[in-house]
């Protein structure tokens, strides 16, 4: 019998815990930021028709450069894009994986600003790439002064900006990125993971002046897709040609190809449904400040609530009674993903029932 | 207009190229040791049921930890594996690579013996490990001697030991790995990606001896899915938590999940088909010494055939006879992957069609 401990685990990764939320059969789930809506009937078999002609060829590689898939993200996406300027992977996970694989590694820094994503240490982990933040402003906005100054100071071949950011949901303005992407050499990439719920532009509408930008983008959320595992960015083709070398040949599956490309061609069905959910999530936001919540203004289809004595106890609370909400993000408060009505209407009764036992902390 | 040379791609990756074989339309492809049999209908129609199924919660995150294919993958290589002694991924490239985060990295290295899977250096350079190799004996074979001399000379945290090998299809018996394991702290991969067509024992029986041993696999050859993306390593629970560390989450879609596990509930149809692939490739091998060609003696679905004073000409001529092999191997030699009868009497006919223009070299 041995453990980790007996074995050459890379100094870095000693002690650490394989990452993920919780993964708890609930009632209502709303704790990673999934669409609540699952493919209808008839995307399910247009995907199964896909993959039983995939299959007539499963014993084959797959096409190694998902040049259809790529032309139709290129489609989708708009801007004069086409598939030379796109590039898919098995979730925005492993896109990021192939951008810091690319232009991150040992002696080099991933900038980034806090509160954001929690996976993106992983990505600069897992890359040898050092991690480096700096606070966003009290707000969680960012301003370009800010960014600049972070990146005079720590030198980083790459910036993630995430707007919507997780978990606060805050856009940064096209301003704001234009100006950061002028003033710095460095690969800027803006992870719109969230960006079809927000009623902003597009940092798509930069990439023409500046060729060290990256807008990355996921199916997950926006396509109802986080089971299908597709990610994808558009940037300069010579960026997509960075990610080509590093990425391992094949790395995306003939049946993901398959399943994507199905929820494409429905991209105006599932959009409908993301234009509910944003109002879905602006509506509870309405009506958590009406209750007298702090809430910090999202554009994203998930919102923070705050401000809790203990959220611990209120997100336990609140899994008692069959819903799961994911406590993360500033001291104090607990995110909410955006469910369907009926969800919604779960959480705020539970909320309410809860109330008289829930304690804020002096603002 | 830029370039990626105007781009902080990081130094060693600067002048490298996408690896891959050449994706070309001919009529017989026999270059990537591809299984020639596509899926049964009977296979991929359940493939779609399956795919209906998971497209049903495709919008919620699929299960990260892959539990009933882990699961599935254990009882399929018997040994009294279970699943928290399997891992799967997308593709033995990622389970590469995924071995090489955690136990490789910045000042270490992994250690292989020439000639061998050119995707090798791949995974070492993608994870900052120092890529070192050390040849193999005059006919390709390996004893435990030469094995530890290389570990104590180069001192690498991971070994990683192909049979049978890619490109030679050369066995390493048992009693060789079972002397190198007990010789060494080093991880100790043994990639037997091709080891359903060999007729030797697998290093699974090693497992219980050695924590430190890693079995590693791949559904793309055996069980015809090349498209589908599945490989897998079995070894002590402790490696498979250092994988789960440094994968990134979710990294198996639910439509690979659910294609891998119809794929496996068909292991009997699809073994049939792995014997018979067997021996088309040792047939193809007999009747290639007969014709006074050299060959490597090869467990695999492929065999190495030569020498040839200009492979490339011979590769050419093949091509242009509708036949499309692999120019790689050792100096004059040629690969091909064993293909269907009809395949094989094509490929036959057009080597005895060329051979009068066939120019080999002494001995």
């Amino acid at each position: 019998m041995i453990t980790l401990a007996d074995l050459p685990l890379r100094a870095d990764l000693v002690g650490q815990e394989p990452y993920g939320a919780p993964q708890l059969q609930v009632p209502v789930v709303l704790n990673v930021n999934e669409n609540p809506y699952p493919p209808s009937p008839l995307i399910r078999h247009e995907m199964a028709a896909a993959l039983v002609t995939a299959a007539g060829t499963l014993n084959r590689y797959p096409d190694r450069e998902a040049t259809q898939l790529r032309a139709d993200l290129a489609r989708y996406l708009g801007h004069g894009l086409t598939a030379d300027r796109v590039w898919a992977a098995n979730g925005s996970n492993e896109i990021m994986a192939h951008l810091l694989t690319a232009f991150g590694g040992p002696g080099r820094r991933m900038l980034t600003f806090t509160p954001s994503y929690s996976m993106y240490p992983e990505y600069a982990r897992n890359t040898c790439t050092e991690f480096v933040t700096v606070p966003r402003r009290a707000d969680f906005g960012l301003d370009a002064g800010l960014v600049l100054d972070a990146i005079r100071e720590t030198e980083p071949t790459v910036v993630v900006i995430a707007t919507p950011n997780n978990p606060t949901g805050t856009v940064v303005g096209l301003d704001v990125i234009d100006e950061v992407c002028s003033g710095t050499e460095a690969i800027v990439v803006v992870d719109e993971a969230y960006q079809e719920f927000s009623s902003g532009p597009s940092a798509l509408e930069l990439l023409d002046r500046h060729p060290r930008l990256v807008v990355s983008r996921t199916m997950s959320k926006a396509f109802a897709l986080a089971g299908g595992r597709v990610g994808y960015l558009a940037a300069d083709a010579a960026i997509v040609d960075a990610c080509r070398i590093v990425r391992l040949p094949y790395h995306l599956s003939a049946q993901t190809q398959a399943v994507a490309r199905v929820a494409l061609a429905h991209a105006d069905e599932l959009l409908a449904q993301v234009r509910q959910l944003a109002a879905e999530a602006r509506g509870f936001e309405a009506w958590a400040k009406g209750r007298g919540y702090a809430v910090i203004d999202s554009q994203a289809n998930f919102t923070l609530i705050g401000r809790f004595a203990d959220r611990h106890q209120v997100w336990q609370d609140l899994l008692d009674r069959g819903i799961l909400i994911r406590e993360t993000g500033p001291d104090g408060y607990l995110r909410v993903s955006a469910g369907t009505p009926e969800e919604m209407a779960a959480l705020r009764a539970a909320l309410d029932d809860l109330l008289p036992t829930i304690e804020g902390t002096t603002p």
